[in-house]
């Protein structure tokens, strides 16, 4: 039986994490999101506000992948040039949404704030988007074929994510289960490597990490095959038992 | 007066990050070093744990920019594949570096130890490389022609950095200032864009926060020439000022 497998990648359009000034929190959600959901996420890319670049790797991600998420770069500021630069990678027009302007237009109007010149800049979208909806500030996100462009704020995001994802074909969940290994790496790279070349429909990665000065490891089991998760678990806590190596088994 | 500008790209190998299980830490870290240095980070891919991903990005970044960093990978288990890539993708042959397993024995001895199996195994890289000092575990990075390969775990990827940061060629350090204002993007976009359209040898960012339910916006100038941030800051405060938008300059 063949699961035809989604793929993913995300794009994060933003100066503001490669100048190192903001510590991106979006990748981590959406990547959660999105292995909970089945859909393999491939490869992230940071890319800088520049169109060149926000083109060639829109182009070359859509076309590899089942889907793309971007998020940044679709506020009112000259620097935020994402909208503009995905009509251009889609040969679409680059057109005054009118859908989005009224929800802006009216959210501002409810709270009694200025209709600034910013507001048109924010519904200027390509040609013949789907909007994704934005229940916090209003100003919608959208897609075009398979890219799904939201804001870069980690609480919009958010909100613009949980909203798409009605939209994406759910795939067979992904699993991951997770022991905790009092010992080095080096002491189970034998019984990790011999396992996994047992178990091939599933990954086991190998996390150290520092407890009290000594390094311990996670052991992390992922896959969708819920028997060869199981097998492959027994067969790491069978091999830490007999090694004489305590662990404890992470409760998910 | 042209300053060669030196490029830069980072490579995070690791599946711990696309399946969503680890929030990545090192990209800020290495990010706001190179800006110091005045080393231009143009952009970060997260890839998998996968040979052929590895390789291909590994070369072509390689070419594209001045520097490539790597974290992730280098440790003693079957998923840590990062320096058997790196020897194939510059065609170079894998072999045990000697001096890299000495400093790793050693390391073990001192400590009583046992030397497992994996040792041999941290201590295989291509041949001919320069190795990156590690003062927390022993166990050396290296590079190879333009690209540096570092561990993942963030607390020795700072200290290999640390130790490379001397081989890599110092540039104009960048500058950046920031100003909070009160108020929404909207209200200063035109501002913001005249004084970007002014002074293009620097660059104007604008990220907009939450503050009390109220959105507010961090106008970021940054750039190498002292005299324009000086300029374009002295510009956007006597607009703020002439609009009475409030406005806090972060000290830095």
């Amino acid at each position: 039986m063949t699961d035809t497998q989604p793929t993913s990648a995300i794009i994060i359009i933003g100066d503001e994490i490669l100048s190192g000034r903001t510590q991106d929190v979006n990748v981590k959600f959406i990547a959660e999101e999105l292995f909970k959901m089945g859909i393999a996420l491939k490869e992230v890319r940071v890319i800088s506000d520049d169109e060149k670049a926000i083109i060639e790797t829109v182009r070359l991600l859509s076309g590899k992948y089942t889907y793309v998420f971007t998020t940044g770069g679709i506020g009112p500021t000259h620097d935020d040039i994402t909208a503009a630069s995905m009509a251009k990678a889609f040969n679409r027009k680059f057109v005054l949404n009118k859908e989005a302007h009224e929800r802006i237009v009216n959210f501002l109007q409810q709270r009694g704030r200025d209709i600034t010149q910013g507001i048109k800049i924010m519904a200027m979208m390509p040609e013949d988007v789907s909007l994704i909806d934005n229940n916090i500030s209003a100003s919608p996100g959208f897609s075009i074929e398979n890219v799904y462009v939201m804001a870069g704020i980690p609480e919009i995001m958010r909100d613009m994510f949980t909203n798409l994802k009605p939209y994406l074909k759910k795939s067979t969940s992904f699993i991951s289960k997770e022991i905790t290994a009092e010992a080095g790496e080096g002491k189970i790279a034998d019984l990790l490597a011999k396992t996994q070349e047992a178990f091939r429909d599933i990954s086991i990665g190998s996390y150290p990490f520092k407890k009290d000065g000594e390094y311990n490891v996670s052991i992390v089991v992922r896959g969708k095959n819920v028997q060869s998760i199981k097998d492959a678990l027994k067969n790491i806590k069978n091999g830490l038992l007999s090694f004489g190596i305590k662990f404890t088994e992470k409760r998910t």
